[in-house]
């Protein structure tokens, strides 16, 4: 029982070019996610996010098992209908925000988490058992194996404790996984930067069967270099013909490095959380809306882009929204950065068909260092 | 030179079913005004806001002279392009605002008023005078007269002296409006709750030759019987051939009544600003998304709404947004509200055309007292 599939498409080196079909539909890859952590895309229409051409959305396990709980979803009828979202959906474990937002929390092998609610301190309880069955009870398409996202910096010795439990843990989550028709679980390879961990982890998940991996303990602050490194010793440890899912990550130059070294999968808060800040991200870098220099600014945000905020708008118009904390502001923003990140997507997508990654990008690279003030006002 | 058209297509008693034509396209009347205050209808797109039914647009004098200021506007093309609005737009005078916000304020009849920005505290000044070349600026179709909100409750003596000010300087403002094709200056009839004063303030501004009626100084705290029985001495004292807008107003069931005594435009921030809140208008009256008896309510908000609020997320999911404070939950509400008021609107002009007022209202008011908990879960 399967119907979860993966099928490359064409590849430009290690890039490739995928599709994968799901119960709810199929996405193309690379893909970016949006970001739906509690069941929506801040300050986003569903339709308008479909429209910016985002296929695949994630929602979060520890978001949402507090609020409004995993059993209210199942329902309610599932994430899909809950949130209006009749495409594939990706949850994410929780452990990375275990380990990010809860307080007093205690890890234990066999309990998994222990925890207090950032919400209201409500105690709880997360192992890779319960993890499964809350993404079961969401409906999720896409399930993440519940793990321990290995702070950074960690000693190899640190790196290797944290690493294989959450290898042992993967094992219990295929275990109590309930396979169903169009559904995956997706295994996390941990390590830190240690490639030899790496190695270990991703040896062991091979082991395990899954539908796809996740790269996590990634884009924590070591660094972009560091982060490419230790891709290039993973990736080529992964089986080819399963979707990479590189969590977490990132901004676009990461994104375009990731895809490169053969990552099929992506998803980051960074596009609607800097779009709700007034940061942009265009063809020439970022763009702070807020600066004054935008006061009198009538040109577009980006001139080559397709979306609301850049067709209908003045920068001005922007900078006074942002200025006046209108609600617009933060809506234009994040639904320029969709398009924004969807369009480098597409552009990659395409750039791998004609196998032509690396001529497209030097082109994002030149575009990008340009920078946008001496864009010709 | 006029253009400004105000055309009667039917009357049912004292109601009138009418099309205001202006420089920037038609308006079907009774018509209610998306708010526009600082050149934005808070949490939504315009596309959005046309597409529930609004034709014409509000902006303020007051909030858009402090912020990006009428020249910056101006320069920016007019509101029109400025803020993606092709169609009608009305400025507020800003008097209102002035008494509502400014700080220290001090009025004065040749200066007008002289006050701090609630923004940081400059100095401004706002004659009748001024208000007329903001609102030129601005390129608003419909300027209104600057006049003083007289404060409730006055006495006769008191709102004798500032409606007897407001009339001295609608003639100003006469004066100081340039004449264009298709544009209009609307006068501001005051005179508190005190019949004699709203006649001798219709009379003066019957002279002047305007294009239009403001009814100001009414829903601000008198009540809606007050409301109603001023209107009921008022409207029949205004030229029949012009518009008459009732400022600020109101709740539903206000509108209901106005129409049904003659108003023909309508604004107010209630649907907006009950929508940022999870206070929602629905035909069984109003709905606060916020209480807890709506955490596993399936039921749309309003199962005759068209709205996607109403169409594609139940009561749960919008109960969700609003505890987590997510942004879509406004959006939603808003988009609801807004929705509701042009429905009710669309309503009260297909009544009027049927000759058939009497009997929406008594519908109306049979469907809103029925209640929203005992709609059947």
């Amino acid at each position: 029982m399967t119907g979860f599939a993966f099928d490359i498409l064409s590849t430009d080196k290690a890039a490739r070019r995928g599709r994968v079909t799901t119960a709810h539909g199929t996405f193309e890859t690379p893909a970016f996610m949006a970001t739906a952590t509690a069941a929506t895309v801040k300050g986003m229409l569903p339709d308008a996010v479909r429209a910016a051409g985002a296929e695949l959305a994630i929602a979060n396990t520890y978001h949402l098992m507090l609020r409004p709980t995993a059993e209210r979803v199942a329902r309610l009828g599932g994430l899909h209908a809950f949130m209006d979202w009749p495409g594939p959906i990706v949850t994410d474990s929780g452990g990375f925000q275990v380990m990010s937002l809860a307080k007093l929390r205690v890890i234990d092998e066999r309990k998994g988490a222990v925890f207090r609610s950032h919400l209201d301190g409500s105690l709880h309880e997360l192992s890779p058992e319960r993890s499964m069955q809350i993404q079961h009870l969401l409906d999720s398409d896409i399930a993440m194996c519940f793990d321990e996202c290995t702070p950074h910096p960690a000693t190899p010795e640190q790196a290797a404790v944290s690493m294989r439990m959450s290898m042992r843990w993967a094992e219990r989550c295929k275990t109590a996984f309930k396979p169903r028709e169009g559904y995956a679980l997706f295994g996390i390879n941990q390590g830190s930067t240690y490639p030899h961990l790496r190695l270990e982890s991703a040896a062991a998940l091979a082991a395990l069967e899954l539908d796809g991996y996740g790269i996590g303990g990634l884009a924590v602050g070591e660094g972009q270099e560091v982060m490419f490194a230790t891709l290039d010793e993973t990736v080529p440890a992964l089986k080819a013909s399963i979707p990479r899912y590189l969590m977490g990550v990132g901004r676009p130059d990461d994104i375009v490095g990731a895809v490169r070294r053969g990552v099929d999968m992506f998803d980051c808060v960074m596009p609607t959380r800097s779009g709700r800040t007034g940061q942009a991200f265009t063809r020439r870098g970022t763009v702070n809306i807020r600066n004054a220099r935008h006061l009198d600014d009538r040109r577009a945000l980006d001139s080559e882009c397709g979306c609301l905020a850049c067709t209908r708008y003045s920068r001005a118009y922007l900078h006074h929204l942002f200025r006046g904390e209108e609600m617009l502001g933060p809506m234009l923003l994040t639904a320029h950065n969709m398009q924004y990140y969807q369009d480098l997507m597409r552009g990659l997508r395409g750039a791998i068909e004609q196998g032509k990654l690396d001529d497209f990008a030097a082109a994002f690279h030149e575009a990008q260092g340009r920078g946008d003030v001496e864009a010709g006002i």
